[in-house]
């Protein structure tokens, strides 16, 4: 039996369904589908994805057998609609169209009337009674079909259109009359000729032919391929053809085409939502043209329509389980549907949808859970532009923290707080932000910065905070006079603009946003998330208000609590240069007593934001010259406030400077360089631990060491921490249950974790450092050449944002497994960027981690798609 | 059948043999082997180690039955002497010294006279007939036993002796006669009553209890746990004690002691070498109280006893198989044997000593080579001290490249260039060199800095030239008006200074240099190294004068040639700035066709260099800003040179700057942003290889890719570099074999190993990088808490000088399994700073290597390595 290439679909016969979307392409599957459902489908007949397939692998020919069967098909189509392609007395027209497995949008080809030529066009007047419609259907299709299939570029047509309307005076395409269309279809017959070197062809089912070829072609131009590795979307055949007879919207005032969702893809609620324009085709609504109405208006104009429309969107909702993004066509009041699919949405709508389909029977829970794509959710977190809004934005950078920000340009971090006191909203742009600059970042409404990537300074601190941030904008130039430049233009201190977290733009001036809601639908749906799954979500989470937000969030704990933030807040940070410039162990000593009764503050407020949880705090993991100026004017400015000798200060800073501080004198080479600070850090916990259980906190402690490399760091730091721990314990004559454990994020611990295991009660995978170090790429630098990998397609994503599961995540899977392996019950999880990043959730919880840990606004993020890995591994 | 602790040893009984050293320690085992040959040694007994061993697990007490079986061997020494321990008419005097089955010189301790006390000693003055004999056994006994045993400070009895000395008015010792003794002992026994509140044991059995006690002790005092750390001695089970009857050296001018070399340890004659002194006990020689003589001296003083120690030798050489380090006492013209061991010897000695054994028939060749120790070699290969200077060094640095220079201080490249080029010798002194600086080092004799680590650029780039070089020297400052301070002494320019770069000393002014020698005996012992050895041996190097310079030390191929140093020649540099900021791609290759000829020239010398042998040629792979200034001043230098705006110089310099430059825009990741330094590389490479090929050069060019972190990367690369090749061919009209391989580098490139392969022809483990990224340590910066990690025995060993195998060795061993999966031919070699380093090419060779490569004054050392590490495994 010979391959079928060709599936028919009409009213009577149709030849596939729904799950041949494979093969027939989600167009051709759906117009299958929506026939067998009896709806007014014009029909027609669909090449598979197969044939297409075998195009390529045969040197782009035809599969034996395919010309026979697409003849025989086109022969049925003629038959049942009483036409002839081609006929010169009563022509049938068809579309020939693109459509494969996945939704690519408008990135294959499309011709619509083909099957016009000279004498063809003038049997459609006739036929039609309509002398317009045939010569705009005529100039139509030679301009998709001249420049689709014959390669004249577009804008070559559009001047000839313009040329005509101009000599005419008018403005829109409806005000040519059909002598003008003849007009444009001479000359555009012309162009084609000059162009080509061919006369436009006149044999229909040569045109048809030529279309199918082109259509099999876009499968592979640039544009389809980019798009297909921008979406990851592989393992496709190839696209199918759907050669569908024509409607018209085009036939005069009662006919028009229009796109409609079932429901509004904006906020989900449950009403038909959509635009229409009358006398027009498809690609008018498209070109915005003319502003096409609202659905709503058909149901005054032309009230029988528009119930059929409502009656159709409810079958096909109903039948697909899912809201649909439809095209229709009415031709002289006569409605018809051109295409369904499941419609895309905004976070706030996939979220309303999937809860109210389950209340409405048409899903069950975790079809809900599986349907919104965890960075929907991202959105509904933050306040966000207002999508009624619409902008040009000036420049784009790395949407770095989602959400929105409008305030006055400010350009330091004194200056942002200055204003916030205030009442001022400001943004501050910097070249990049630094730790000294948290106070001026937490004031500010949104972080602008010019350099630094996904995992800057300011990206971490404001996907912590929830702030919007847009880093790395290579646009922008900070000028030392108070002003900067953006795209060329300039912008001085006070000026407003907005940020568009989520996408990356900036925008000159206010723009109106919406604010965020985390009620209603979206509580019973993370409820449901929570019920299904079985992995922790812990928030990375350095104070006492940032607990509280993440429990807000439903974060089980803590699983990162950076100390050094600590470091910096208000006058800690004198007696932290106090520390570092002190000569001795004594000297040090003294000045880290003035930081312990405040840091233990701030564990007491942290361990009662989190009661009932475990809080996971990692000792000082920065280089010490992190926390002292770098310029001789801030070095001037320090030795006059602190009253130590600028030369001394200047050595200090200069003996303090390393080439590579990443891989330098920090983590846990800083304790055992200066173990007073470990000493300090663990009365601090202990003692915060030992007040709050007073108090009836039930309170879990977890000491982390940093940057372990090997089992001899984390013992002596283990061993020291025990020793303070029960001087304590017998001081205060109460103990508390801890645990020590460490950060895996240098290789060498994930080869060794089997002997750090020995001693260590719980693993930590910090995957920024572990992805910095097993790359070789540090975070602050790649942005230079990732951009180069990216786009040259030598990396698929950036590692520092989805876990590089084949290299990073082979040495985690490693280090889980020795290390069980020494201590089966060994608590592991992961406190990197990429704890609330999907991709990265879904491998943590297949790797066997107990939980993962994210800033505070993913937690929602990672639980959804901890809760979709369990239902996907069932 | 009870334990036996003790074996006891003299002319008719011995119970003991050399092969017993684990049991008896080396000096106990020696002592008895030596009687067994029936050589005069006095008898005695040994207390075996695992009595200590039983002493420490039993909370230091002795194990049971030890008490009886002493004492039972006591008094059998006592029947054979004649004398009885503490007799106060004939005192049978004893030694109790320790002795491990490893050499601990001077670690432990060691009692003379025991038995002596009030009464026995007049009995010994007695039956010597030598009172002045008596006393001063006495107070040597009270001396040393009140130091060793009791606690009492050393300067404490040498105050009390100086006193006496003072009061009497004499300088030596010799000059006390038997009262001043008798005052001395009195005061002596004053001393310990007054600082232990006991007499003065005066019961000789109690003595030698105490005594014994001591030793056993001694074996875990602090400095003894250093050295078994430091020189890596594990696995003993303690030490050994030997009760020997003394012999007396100090019983006038018939009497003497001395040590004694079978061959000369610091050239390897074969000639009797050592020094004695008449009339004093061991201590005295090692004290240097006195000055000894040679041993020569004694042929004319007594050829009696000179014969015998010739014959005495003779016999234990010949026993040993090897040179022997022998100590002696001649009591009233007796002579009597003490100890023998395998003597230490200078490298040269090492060399000569083994090949003349071969000769002389005491050893095979395969011993030969495994008595040598790689290390040994370096100091055959750099001109050294002459090891006649006796000097104090003003300061330590590391010993970052052997040998030894001397030369006029200098602190920058181009005064050291200037100075050269008017037959200068000069030492250049700097905080740290950078890739600028290599002219100046070239120039220079040695190199010395303040900071840097052994695999600092200062100490790579010097070993690569064999030039000495201390790095790292944290005593050095160096001021802006051209001094310097070393431990605080000032230099200033041209002031004479020496260094040890094979102990990393540094002393002020000349001393007197011998200069290596690779002829004779080396040359004969490296042949059978060869024949020995499986593993491949190549070199790093760039310049045809250092592969000829390798070839001349062995070397069979270049494992390593790195074309960044080529990039700073002569005016190349200006080429390479201009390509730097060229603003487009014609402009960057304009800038690198001014490169192309001179490069290619430089592979036609390298070519040549090693016909018959492969060449791997790194492609560019340090940061584009080491190759431009960074001050403002050089910055304003370069913009008059070049005719470049100054401020689009310093942008540009901006804009390079890098957080962490180890992690940044490098390796191949530059040849990715811009391929024409890929293609204009291979042209180079190809083009001179066509060109050598012609002159009948056997050529192997191995083209490799640096810092490969992925598959993808490789192939993008490959792909240009064939396709290159193959257009030069084509033009050509002739071809060469050529290899593309990769550097495994990255943590990641182990990981995917597997993939990289599938392309990959080689791999070469750069071991340098994969440290630092394994470890996370920048080797740049690591010298600050590597200290404290190899101090607090966090690390065993400096991973930068030996191969950490536990961490890096486990991503190395992946690396290679992983490759050899896919492609079971892949050749793979190692290019690090270890491929010099023997116990890390042990581990390549077990890892399955093809090749190491080192810089060429360390590929002797690799060729040793190898050669040991194929006999170890059999």
């Amino acid at each position: 039996m010979p391959n079928k290439y060709v599936y028919f679909f009409s009213k009577d016969f149709t030849e596939g369904k729904k799950e041949m979307k494979n093969l027939l392409g989600g167009k051709g599957a759906n117009l299958a589908e929506m026939s067998n459902l009896k709806l007014p489908i014009p029909p027609g007949f669909t090449i598979t994805t197969e044939a297409c397939e075998l195009y390529y692998t045969n040197g782009k020919k035809y599969p034996e057998g395919l010309d026979k069967e697409v003849l025989a098909n086109l022969e049925k189509l003629e038959e049942l609609m009483g036409k002839k392609l081609g006929d010169a007395a009563d022509p049938l027209l068809v579309s020939v169209r693109s459509g494969a497995a996945a939704s690519m949008p408008g990135m294959m080809d499309t011709i619509l009337n083909l099957g016009i030529n000279d004498e063809a066009v003038v049997g459609l007047a006739k036929r039609s009674g309509n002398e317009r419609f045939a010569y705009d259907s005529y100039r139509r299709f030679i301009q998709m079909f001249g420049n689709v299939v014959l390669g004249v570029e577009h804008d070559k047509f559009e001047e000839v259109l313009e040329g005509v309307k101009k000599k005419k005076g008018v403005h829109h395409d409806l005000d040519l009359d059909t002598n003008d269309l003849k007009e444009v279809v001479a000359q555009y017959k012309v162009l084609v000729k000059k162009e080509t070197g061919n006369d436009f062809p006149q044999e229909a089912r040569t045109q048809m032919w030529k279309a199918i070829d082109a259509v099999f072609g876009s499968w592979n131009n640039d544009r389809a391929i980019k798009y297909r590795e921008l979406y990851n979307i592989t393992d496709l055949k190839g696209t199918a053809v759907n050669v569908q007879s024509m409607v018209f919207g085009n036939l005069g005032e009662t006919s028009g085409t229009g796109v409609a969702f079932s429901r509004d893809p904006s906020t989900g609620e449950n009403k038909y939502y959509g635009e229409y324009l009358m006398n027009a085709q498809g690609e008018d609504v498209v070109a915005g043209i003319r502003t096409p109405m609202h659905v709503s208006g058909l149901e005054k104009a032309n009230p029988a329509i528009y119930k059929q429309l409502i009656e159709f969107k409810d079958i096909l909702e109903k039948h697909y389980r899912d809201m649909q993004d439809m095209e229709f066509t009415i031709q002289e009041n006569n409605l018809f549907l051109l295409q369904t699919r499941i419609g895309k949405r905004t976070g706030f709508a996939s979220v309303k949808i999937a809860v109210d389909m389950v209340h409405e029977g048409f899903i069950n829970k975790q079809e809900a859970i599986m349907r919104v794509k965890p960075e929907d959710i991202d959105q509904l977190l933050h306040p966000s532009i207002d999508p009624a809004e619409k902008y040009i934005s000036l420049a784009k950078g790395l949407p770095a923290s989602p959400g929105a920000a409008i305030g006055e340009i400010v350009f330091t971090a004194e200056k942002a707080e200055k204003m916030a006191e205030m009442s001022k909203k400001v943004v501050l742009v910097r070249k990049e932000t630094s730790p000294e600059d948290i106070g001026g970042m937490n004031a500010a409404q949104g972080i602008l910065t010019a350099t630094g990537g996904m995992t800057s300074h300011a990206a971490v601190v404001a996907r912590g905070m929830g702030k919007c941030c847009v880093a790395g904008c290579s646009e922008l130039t900070i000028n030392s006079d108070n002003t900067c430049r953006i795209a060329g233009h300039t912008f001085k201190e006070g000026d407003i603009i907005t940020l568009n977290g989520t996408t990356g733009e900036v925008i000159a001036g206010a723009l109106k946003l919406q604010a965020p809601d985390i009620t209603g639908s979206f509580e019973e749906f993370m409820k449901w998330v929570d019920e299904a799954r079985t992995i922790g979500v812990r928030t990375n989470a350095d104070t006492p208000k940032d607990s509280i937000v993440a429990r807000k969030f439903g974060a089980e704990g803590i699983g990162l609590c950076r100390t050094e933030h600590m470091f910096f807040e208000g006058n800690r940070i004198e007696a932290v240069r106090e520390m570092i410039l002190a000569d001795d162990k004594p000297g040090r000593e003294k000045a880290l007593n003035k930081i312990l009764p405040m840091q233990k503050d701030d564990f007491v407020g942290i361990f009662e934001a989190m009661n009932g949880y475990p809080v996971t705090i990692r000792l000082l993991d920065p280089p010490l010259h992190e926390f002292i100026p770098h310029t001789d004017r801030e070095l001037k400015e320090l030795s006059e406030s602190s009253g130590v000798d600028f030369e001394k200060l200047k050595d200090k800073a200069q003996k303090l400077k390393e080439f590579n501080p990443m891989l330098g004198h920090r983590g846990c080479r800083l304790a055992i360089t200066f173990p007073e600070i470990a000493v300090m850090q663990t009365e601090a916990i202990i003692r915060a631990a030992l007040e709050v259980k007073k108090q009836g906190i039930d309170v879990h402690p977890e000491i982390m060491i940093p940057l372990t490399g090997t089992e001899k760091e984390f013992i002596y730091l283990r061993d020291i921490i025990v020793e303070t721990a029960n001087k304590i314990f017998e001081e205060k004559k109460d103990t508390v249950k801890y645990l020590v454990g460490t950060m895996i994020e240098i290789p060498r611990a994930c080869v060794v974790a089997d002997k750090i295991a020995e001693t260590a009660q719980f693993f930590s995978f910090g995957t920024n450092d572990l992805t910095q170090m097993t790359f070789g790429y540090s975070r602050d630098d790649a942005g230079v050449f990732l951009k180069d990998y990216l786009s040259k397609e030598i990396l698929p994503k950036d590692p520092f944002q989805v876990l590089d599961q084949e290299g990073v995540g082979q040495l985690v899977k490693m280090g889980i497994e020795r290390g069980r392996k020494t201590r089966p019950e060994l608590k592991v999880g992961i406190c990197g960027e990429h704890g609330g990043e999907p991709s990265s959730v879904e491998f943590c919880f297949n790797a066997g981690m107990n939980y993962v840990s994210c800033s505070p606004y993913r937690v929602p993020i990672a639980r959804l798609a901890a809760a979709q890995a369990k239902i996907k591994k069932g």
